[in-house]
């Protein structure tokens, strides 16, 4: 056992396009931090800064117990989360932290967790959080560069390593809007029409493709979604906008990330002018908004162990 | 101007598993071997064996015709074509006729067409042959290896080389009973479960990426359909039997080749044992069958031009 651990998981962007509940990406920033203190008298979870997320049982607090529990170990602990992933934006924000708090509980507890099993845990963050166990965020925060899910139940994925991707940048805006994974979800049809399946099953494949053989130019053209943005769309009034602010800056791919609100544009070059271009677009729609720019990243890391 | 244009196109699997209307696979055998000649008094199609294909107006008469229509040349010409691959089967028969048809014609007129035009002119062969444009077969035909198809309007598809696929073998078994791609393709419904969707975005982008990490095991795992087979097994009943015998001889993979009713299995060992205990399922349903024990192959090539 270690009494103090201190790991970062990263922002992600689950979706991806067209890869729904399926393919998820790293980002390089922003991250959340987690240190994790064993001997403590009561359990406690801090968060800076305060988003007013529950302090008990939260998804970092559930992702970290299924841990301990796996290990049939029921110790306090003190969490302390430093959020730089802000809540509700769309960016993976609850995986980030479930995935830290579950990998920094593994390390603690000298316990050698396979990859499934900490995105397993993680996942049980994510319902509380959202009200589906989707793994496309976890996987992406844990393993870090561009993630597919090939099956949820067993768990079973794949990490492209960011060392294999093309190389491009990500504009993430985030407006100030909040828009709940759980609302975003509700939107969603139990049916879809088979040929918009079959666009879908195209741009999956063509982005994995794409992605291997390092075409970035691409990617970016099949960044489509025929299955679930049509739906999602009528939540986020300004996404033509925005779009069409993007790519008329020089983004060769754009599209939402996970749930939203937030949306994200790929860049060769430009990435400053498409951000300023975005925030402005939803300036024009009635939003303030905040970009970062960033790129694929690595998945979780461990920092500190005492 | 060629007076004789000598070509040969390959049998394929369409749909590979999960990928309807978007993976194909060149198979190394059978092929189509077309002879085409432009000096004559009238235009005739000669198929050998006589499969009681239309001789005038058929699929390989449309494809060789959209591409001289294009070259605004309406010469008389004689085309036989060997059929090595057996008509109605579900291993691409009127594709690789199709496809060896438009390329000869294309080399015949000193045309240098895109494989986009080869395709497209193809693929009006496959709408006579089935009522349905769909382009996975020639698409594999035409350029060998794994391929897929990226968009169908406007066409833009890829192919993953047979040099760069993993190494296996494919048993195709042919049921002596007629399953016509028209009829396969109206039991498919217009909408299907969204959760069955997200089911065959996995399986497909796992197979992709799989392919190209040269996992075999891994694209035999994932050859699984939640969208079309469900449906279309109604249409072949023997459907459980023949894939048991198969994966209990073997077979690390099992589904239809596109819309039936032929079933193929790949195997990286026991490709013999596989064939004799899929025919032997066959049998106890009450269907003859005849197996090929092949591999991935490559497209279209052209063999003699006089």
């Amino acid at each position: 056992m270690k009494s103090y651990v201190k790991v970062s998981a990263p922002a992600s962007i689950a979706n991806f396009g067209p890869g729904f509940d399926t393919f998820g990406m790293a980002l390089e920033e922003p991250r959340d931090v987690i240190e994790l203190t064993l001997d403590v008298y009561e359990t406690e979870i801090e968060t800076v800064p305060d988003y007013s997320i529950p302090t008990k049982k939260n998804a970092a607090f559930a992702a970290a117990n299924a841990i301990a529990w796996k290990n049939r170990v029921n110790s306090p602990f003190h969490m302390k989360i430093t959020k730089g992933v802000r809540p509700g934006s769309g960016i993976g924000s609850s995986a980030a932290s479930s995935v830290g708090a579950a990998l920094a509980m593994a390390v603690a507890m000298d316990y050698e967790a396979k990859d499934e099993e900490i995105i397993q845990a993680s996942s049980l963050g994510e319902k509380m959080a959202s009200g589906s166990a989707h793994i496309d965020n976890v996987t992406a925060s844990l393993l870090g560069g561009f993630t597919i899910v090939s099956s949820r139940n067993p768990v079973d994925v794949i990490s492209i390593p960011v060392e294999r991707l093309p190389k491009f940048d990500i504009v993430v805006t985030l407006p100030d809007v909040v828009l709940e994974t759980r609302k975003s979800r509700s939107v969603l049809p139990r049916q879809v029409p088979l040929t918009d399946a079959v666009e879908n099953i195209s741009y999956c494949s063509t982005i994995v493709h794409s992605m291997l053989d390092r075409n970035i130019e691409k990617v970016g053209k099949y960044l489509n979604d025929a299955v679930v943005l049509p739906y999602r769309k009528q939540l986020m009034p300004w996404y033509d906008r925005v779009m069409k602010a993007a790519t008329g800056a020089g983004a060769i791919g754009f599209s939402v990330s996970g749930a939203g609100p937030a949306v994200f544009a790929i860049c060769i070059e430009n990435a400053r002018k498409v951000a300023a271009e975005m925030e402005k677009a939803f300036k024009a729609a009635g939003f303030k908004s905040q970009s970062i720019i960033t790129k694929p990243g690595k998945g979780a890391e461990v920092l500190t162990v005492k």
